[in-house]
């Protein structure tokens, strides 16, 4: 069994009206040493399957498929065998 | 300077319906093994402070006073120097 940890952000250069308000509420705060924020996903999948090599396929496909707007957003993610 | 990547994610025992509805998604793509998904936030900021202890300190109080919701959220993060 694996655990996956899936990054999503979005690619430099578009924007992030979130991330933007975000700064605002944390630069009205007090905390004007904020330079830029972004915001991204992080999706945790436990995934049924024993090799490491079909797992990272099988990720890499369902970030492309489904997790990630791939004309917006970046992926990265990380697998970590774990006993099943 | 520094970059912090912020994870916020669901405490345990919080229903994720996201996550819920996201696994249901992939299981209908044939992606099987999918066991379990949860769905939290990644957040990357830049700070411009010198000193590591400050970054630290103020980005634990971010996290506390903003980014996350303590009473259904944890939150963890990490702290990179980089050049200026």
């Amino acid at each position: 069994m694996f655990n996956a940890k899936v990054y999503i952000t979005l690619k430099n250069g578009i924007l992030d009206p979130q991330g933007k308000a975000v700064k605002g509420a944390l630069q009205s705060l007090g905390y004007d040493e904020v330079n830029d924020v972004r915001i991204g996903k992080f999706i945790e999948l436990q995934l049924n399957t024993g090799q490491r090599e079909v797992a990272e396929e099988r990720i890499k496909e369902m970030c492309e498929k489904l997790l990630a707007n791939l004309v917006i957003e970046d992926y990265q993610y990380q697998l970590e065998e774990v006993a099943s």
